[in-house]
């Protein structure tokens, strides 16, 4: 190695090194732990992804995610070409392990084309998966439950009421994550108001402004799909007429 | 910012300052992050307020709850007049930070109105909601548990006996949060021995002579709630007759 | 306070004072904490005691098991009469706090008296409640799991096979928890091999030579009321005939 | 004891004493905590070996797996003639306390000497259980959940596809555990790409080239008995048609 890749390498590794335990190299161990803690991101699978500004951090793929070191941390530039294929993404700053960046970095893209979004999680959580397959059609629907209050729709914009009617889009899915990208695009174009998008037989992406508001959303969703697949259990009406 | 301001400030922060660890401000940030973990509170959902004589300290509103500082904590005289309306009340200590008040605070008011309460506790936990939905009735009921003799009714003087029938009033889900003060005081009215007020398709206000009273209320009625559901899903009674 | 008084109550203090973190006065908070997290003692019911020869260390009651502080330890000698009623009872120590022994102090003296124990556990899991009513007769009973290899039977003197069929008798509840005493000894008595005893709508007694064994007992018959429940409620039969 | 023996008893520890976190002597302690917390070690069952090369390091058998220090580890040399009755093992070092060799060893050498695997975990997981029995045939299957694409086959070495139908192999239980081996290898023979072996009501064995894998296997598997179980009782069909 030159000096001089040993000096870009440096400062790479500058990206991802800092003492605020806010910095997006270390919130991303944080969570992700956290994350696993509640069933979120078992079996490596899921995982957060955080922008800010120009500069957006991915956890790696394939990799215990309660276990992340910030030096696992790919960082890329904002924006950049479609990074669909994974040979003509450009990073930032690469692990120097041989770690693999993540395979929903398309779909993560699409948080941030689309709705501006500052970080995007995606979980393998049960309660989305059943959600999906207790709710075979092209949407998850749940009425009147206090936690519709705490979802935000546009962007974060604006959050539902007590009387709106929770929509969220399911694709189906694909053998190949990447190919997610597409349907994932058309739902969030179809359903702008849509605060996430489920899945089917996977899982769910929710975004937000900041990874504050990613969190948060996700967990609003997640316990709205909770709720919804007991009520469906025990045969009792997700949605009320009006 | 004049000097004289400046210094009031100071006096406010000085509210929530303090190295015991069981100072209201040091408490909640502390029961707020152990709620989280038990699910009562995720989402942004839930918290808790504490009335040490004059003084009430509340939770910040739509912020992570196991995420709470001690600076961020509102502090409100007490008494003072209904503080329905949010312009209307009257605060010791604002957080300097742009956090919303406690959308819960005229329903904390209650709890210390009616009760004497010295904190009051909200969830959103799913056995509350569940309960809410499969009780459709206006009272949760359950008999012959033995968690129901660690119910406290008529201002926690009293503990129930293992011979007595629990019953939690419920009242309906309103889309402002405030609006439900009148019905909830209403209910507290009608139901003086009930230890706790269930919203359907919300949650469940829960009270207590000091925090430690309304943080063990809170564990009894859930759990009841929770054995009340599941033996309601697998066909059991859950009131005898006598 | 005279002086004489003064070093009557340091000589009993010292009874709960040790750095040794395997200390009756500070495993007791140790423990007590971690099964508040597993649901066994929340709402302050439930709890342990451990005895070390002469010596019998008891949590109070009514208070939040996951807060124990050493200091909050009861000492009593052992043995003593039936410590049946409150007042007849002998201490070595009582915790400065106004704190209550615990009722259970009885049923924990049937463990000792009757099966020679060194520490005996008392949940109100939700396990061993729904075990209560899914089996409405004198036993609970299951068969053909592995776990139940880790019973020990005869004062933990032997373990269970797997082609034994695990039976814990089941008394019933009564209002006042000290009257359990008499039951709990008949059927003791009755079921020689019982590894612990479930109280209908209540919760279950478990004990061992030591905390060790008590705990690991209560963990493997937790288990198996847990499996077990699952089992009854997906039509699956418990015991299979042989 | 003698100065030679001495001697040998302490090259014998230094084979379990590191600082280093993920020395298996450490790492062992560590993960059966965590394994603990899920549910899958508890009632002293279950548990982690490790293989570096010529070394397998093994937990105790009949312990508190979540209380294990790392002196309680025992190691053996591999390759060595099949362990099976306990007389017969060679040890490289066994804790001074009297600690039982764990009776899962035969097994975890099925996963050695077949799948040439550098770990094997055995869990005693409720999902697991509930899959062999609501599975009452030789296998669990399940197809078209976007966790399979998390399970590895052949010894770790080729990912499954999401359009790949996983079939784990469902071995029946005996009175003595070591009785397993003889019909799991057989399942391993008849079952080449099996990640891991189900025991009917009892548990499941996963293993991989490390413990990074054997643990990720463990919980990918465990998520799918989980979600299988859910889909059963929930009238779902757990394989698709094609």
């Amino acid at each position: 190695m030159s000096t001089e890749e040993s000096s870009i390498l440096s400062d790479a590794d500058a990206l991802v090194t800092s003492k605020d335990p806010l910095h997006p190299a270390n919130l991303i161990p944080e969570l992700c732990a956290a994350f696993y803690k509640v069933g979120w991101v078992t079996g490596t699978g899921g995982g957060i992804c955080i922008r800010t500004g120009d500069k957006v951090y991915i956890a790696p793929s394939g990799v215990q995610k309660e276990r992340i070191q910030p030096s696992h941390i790919f960082v890329m530039p904002y924006p950049q070409a479609e990074p669909s294929p994974h040979a003509d993404r450009v990073f930032l700053r690469r692990p120097t392990l041989n770690l693999k960046a993540s395979a929903c970095t398309p779909l993560f893209w699409n948080a941030f084309d689309l709705r501006n979004a500052g970080s995007c999680i995606h979980t393998h959580s049960q309660n989305a998966v059943m959600a999906t397959l207790l709710w075979p059609g092209p949407v998850f629907t749940i009425s009147h439950q206090q936690m519709i209050k705490g979802v935000r729709i546009g962007g974060n914009a604006r959050a539902l009421s007590y009387l709106d009617t929770l929509v969220v889009p399911i694709i189906e899915n694909t053998p190949d994550e990447e190919d997610l990208k597409d349907s994932m695009e058309e739902a969030m174009k179809q359903y702008p108001e849509a605060a996430g998008v489920l899945v089917r037989r996977h899982g769910v992406y929710v975004w937000g402004d900041d990874w504050q508001k990613a969190k948060t959303q996700t967990e609003c969703l997640d316990y709205l799909f909770e709720i919804g697949v007991k009520m469906k259990l025990a045969g009792l009406p997700t949605v009320l007429n009006e």
